[in-house]
């Protein structure tokens, strides 16, 4: 899987600099700029010492949707971590994106949000999974390019122990929804579930599949296993 | 077990403050520093941000034997891999150290070479271990400050009980055990599935399971939809 890291207005020259020479450090080439130009100052250079192709190659964007049209699979990092009350935000760590990110193919993009404000709502609603860096609750925010480096650190040594099962295609939304579809069906025909219990194991079910990444044999596997009873 | 950051002559402030910074993100207070106090000026200040008592509390040393007299256990870090041919520095990787980190007890102390040259053989002698990122060879060399970011990223990471610290459990090995017991007897029972397809249904559905790192609530949840219907 190719990666590409996508950062939404940066403030400070200095980090911009830095992320790029982490992401030659960890073999990362593509870097997207939501915001201007002028971000790619001396400072910038100087703290990207031989990265400078990187920044020389960065892509410029208006907004996160136009920077993100061509990635088939839209990682929001977050500091801020919601919990289980927030259900579609519920965060993976960056060595279970690493380990999910080995069995898939296409292209990834990581958004990395201000320095101040991370994402916004609008922007977090782009993204198809989130993924937070743990830290001690006494500090939690880290410095920008720090965080980039962690998320490219866990990737590139899971891309280092090629695994199992290389070539595996991701289920398709199409597929996933059908699975989804199917269980539900088989949720809401199932007498021996509670009543007050299906909605909870539908949404369970859904995030644990979108949490998997799961590939489209994978699902349309286990349809089989839903399907049939239904009929 | 208790880590101390060492850092053997850093010539740049910026990178001492980033690395405290790092230290409280990552839940590390204790810093020593063999060199001169004027390291730590204000850009050093400025970069630590919060961590200010980090660098208010530091303590400096004439060399990293004085800096690492009552330490238990000393881990050199190293950006040049010298490969087989040194049998005494053959390297782990953070990983390899942080899951050692968990199963022993004392004072671990991290030693961090100088920006440009690392540390001096007499210094390495010092170590009991060492352990050096993996990168890429299109450009090894780290910043300093990233460095110690992932190091001690690991060791936190290492240092949680849960996968993630927010307030989910993950599904023990016993809960996990559990629902695929009552999935697989479920697949076994469902006269509609194609026995050729019994095996496979079972175990993508375990795969699943270990992928999605599947909490506690969410494993006892879907037994309930697959164990009613074993009646």
């Amino acid at each position: 899987m190719k990666v590409i890291v996508i950062l939404v207005n940066p403030k400070y020259s200095g980090n911009v600099g830095a992320i790029a020479r982490n992401m030659m450090n960890f073999g990362v080439n593509e870097l997207r700029i939501v915001g201007s130009k002028d971000i790619l100052n001396d400072e910038a250079y100087i703290r990207a010492v031989h990265a400078k192709e990187i920044l020389n190659n960065a892509k410029f964007y208006d907004n996160l949707n136009d920077a993100t049209q061509d990635i088939d699979f839209i990682v929001g990092t977050s500091g801020a971590v919601s919990g289980d009350r927030n259900l579609k935000r519920v965060p993976i760590t960056p060595h279970e994106l690493a380990e999910k990110y080995k069995i898939v193919d296409g292209t990834m993009g990581i958004v990395f949000g201000r320095e101040d404000d991370g994402l916004s709502n609008k922007e977090l609603e782009l993204c198809d999974l989130f993924v937070s860096i743990p830290t001690s609750e006494k500090y939690p925010i880290m410095n920008l390019s720090h965080a980039v480096s962690i998320i490219l650190y866990e990737l590139y040594v899971s891309s280092l122990n090629k695994p199992y099962n290389v070539n595996m295609r991701e289920a398709s939304k199409l597929e996933k929804d059908v699975l989804l579809n199917i269980f539900n069906e088989f949720v809401d025909k199932n007498e021996y579930i509670p009543e007050y219990r299906k909605e909870l194991c539908k949404t369970i079910f859904k995030r644990i599949i979108s949490r998997a990444f799961i590939s489209g044999k994978e699902a349309n596997t286990l349809m089989c296993a839903f399907k049939e009873k239904n009929k």
